[in-house]
């Protein structure tokens, strides 16, 4: 019987979340398990790490450090956008080599899962023997091949909890509320805003996605037509949202109000190709200062949820800690046990359980799964289909409760 | 001996905070245990629902119902920003006298206090005998003659859990990560992002406060001399920030990339003539502009709180939720017990308690507390002073690690 020895090696990519370190302490905690693995190293930076040989020994981090370290936001170990190319594999083949690392264990998103279908190819042509897993994680939920993302369920606790108290202070004080929720492409964190609703006139009373093309004027009336039904109105906008050309709204956006077309100066493009969305307010801006002029409302408010969606300190959905645990644990076990590479994926079982796959690198790389059209309803709201698929991702969310007393002006006094 | 017969009257001035429901859970509750109190009504929107004769009868409302709601973020009768005149007060009474109202909780920050006055004021001139008392209400902690405001403590434990993400997050990727929070004057809401750091290198490593002279070329060298030091920098700048002239930065702020000056359209003025600062991401953005052109950092993200500071679901202070509920309390037991109008306000005793007394309207109406000087270090950072305050207020905040492993690369392979 074959068995791979040497050590074994983890490292995070991308944008991190409040629970990916949950999935670095399932790697480093079954790892330590098994004597096919001899030592656990951390790279720090992603791949960035592996090239300049910044290796942390996890082999001799305390269990106890490690469970705390798991319950901390961000990636302890620290991340990195950088994509690999042949040259780029050569060199860290060469210090994997000299480490003797024979098992590499990649936790991040679909840019990551391509790391992992480059690295795990280049390894194939370089006749490095290498099992190779990559890791779920993402806030967007936008992985294909898996039910949901561990990443997802706390971010999108987080949306739902943002949603219900500006809801509430948007009752307080009436007017246009519009929040801008991440999500490039998929539009399931920006739909996460329904689930702390519990009355029917509760915002967010519109939800705009980048599944459906955004079309500015049309905005402008749905707005207005809320607001004259509630003398308010909250409002869900994806970061990701596009005209029906394809255009993004916050790179590109039509200045109705003066006629100039201005071009947001601000945004980044990462080396996978993606144009940075977050880190700034200029999209939220841009719609409320669009509402304010088109429907003559006073009262318009925009934020940008930004980067606390996805590092806030203490807003973690239970399912999504546990789930976030054991795709680490699962993908020692896949290396180790059945000598493959693949990336850990997630089945829904009943309402609600999980069990766990290894989809291959190749079905995941590099693709982004969209919300599905029973999801979405019209253009601008979600589904029960999707709250049902959802609910049970962030969690309890506590019950909020309004005054329940009679209105007195109708009493005889 | 004297007694004072009739309803009581409650509302909500002002912006929300997610306690402010306690204080009107503990007027309902207290007041309905009195025999001089007939009925206790809440008024909608504020003094507005007043002169709208907008009641509700709380008399009748479950304390289950009141309990649930005093849980929920947002004031739960609707608040409002009007400021009444002599008509206004007028137009009051006229509806007060109607329904025998004899005892007035309005529960806000200044400008509640300013309207409080007033309505004493006019109150007296009139002849109409009506108990006034304010109870406090702030996230920005700016009353006077109290050691900290009811609202506080729960959006500082905000703020200090969104910057203890944003390290973690901007540690995870390196660059400068520029936060906006909200306090017009006061920097206390601003500073609380310290509340939560652990490690000497966690961010926030600037702080600009209020209460000293932002100037903007300063500002990009601290920057720079921080990111230089950490290889990143995470930045925490009040809303209120002005320049040595007074003038506030999200106002009208030079564009240094490009020289020229401009006036962000998006600001509104409210009755008390207070500048709309929030609903914007202008001066984030302008900020993070203002980095990378005059430092050349190339990761730079600029988030702005908003109003998920004072609205948030499930991040509460518990000594915060207590003390707001106790206002409520003593409000109703000075006027009826003590026949005396006022603003309760809280005095610190040892470390931790608290003792309440009321203090005349006037000592409070319309004034502004600010950071005092033990509590600012230099022109951005905050003192140990000041983190020995705030921090009983916010709570236990849940403890942060990081990994504790050895290098290896500085092993022999």
């Amino acid at each position: 019987m074959f068995k791979l020895i040497g050590k074994a090696l983890v490292a995070q990519g991308g944008g991190p979340t409040v629970v990916i370190n949950q999935s670095l302490a399932g790697v480093v905690l079954e790892a330590r398990k098994f004597s096919e693995i001899t030592k656990v190293y951390g790279a720090r930076f992603g791949v960035s790490g592996i090239i300049k040989e910044n290796f942390l020994d996890l082999t001799e981090s305390t269990t106890h450090n490690l469970e705390r370290v798991a319950d901390t936001p961000g990636a302890a170990l620290g991340s990195t956008r950088d994509k690999p190319g042949a040259e780029y594999c050569r060199q860290m083949f060469e210090v994997m080599r000299k480490h003797d690392i024979r098992y590499f264990y990649y936790i991040g998103g679909n840019d990551s899962a391509e790391t992992c279908r480059i690295v795990n190819e280049e390894a194939n042509k370089a006749n490095y023997e290498l099992r190779v897993v990559h890791i779920p994680k993402t806030i967007d939920n936008d992985l294909v091949g898996t039910d949901h993302c561990p990443g997802y369920g706390s971010a999108a606790r987080y949306v739902a909890s943002a949603f219900a108290g500006a809801n509430l202070d948007n009752r307080s004080l009436p007017g246009v509320y519009i929040a801008v929720v991440m999500g490039r492409h998929a539009g399931f964190l920006t739909a996460a805003s329904v689930l702390a609703k519990k009355f029917p006139d509760d915002g967010p009373h519109l939800i705009y996605l980048p599944e459906r093309a955004f079309d500015a004027e049309k905005f402008c009336v749905d707005v207005k037509s809320v607001y004259e039904k509630y003398g308010r109105c909250v409002v869900a906008v994806s970061e990701g949202i596009a005209d029906k050309a394809g255009n993004l709204m916050a790179m590109s956006f039509p200045r109705l109000s003066t006629g100039e077309s201005s071009r947001n100066p601000g945004l980044d493009v990462d080396p996978h190709g993606n144009v940075t969305l977050s880190g700034s307010g200029a999209l939220g801006d841009m719609l409320a200062g669009l509402v304010k002029v088109k429907t003559g409302i006073k009262r318009v408010r925009a934020d940008t949820l930004g980067y606390l969606q996805r590092s806030f300190l203490g807003c973690v959905s239970e399912i999504d800690r546990h789930e976030a645990r054991e795709v680490g644990e699962k993908a020692v076990q896949y290396s180790v046990w059945h000598n493959v590479d693949g990336s850990v994926a997630i089945n829904r079982v009943g309402d609600y359980a999980v069990e766990y796959k290894l989809l291959p690198l190749g079905d995941v790389a590099g693709k982004t799964k969209k919300m599905p059209d029973e999801f979405i309803a019209g253009d601008n709201m979600v589904t029960q289909e999707f709250i049902n698929y959802a609910r049970p991702l962030v969690g309890d969310i506590f019950t909020l409760d309004r005054l329940a007393a009679p209105v007195v002006s109708s009493l005889p006094s």
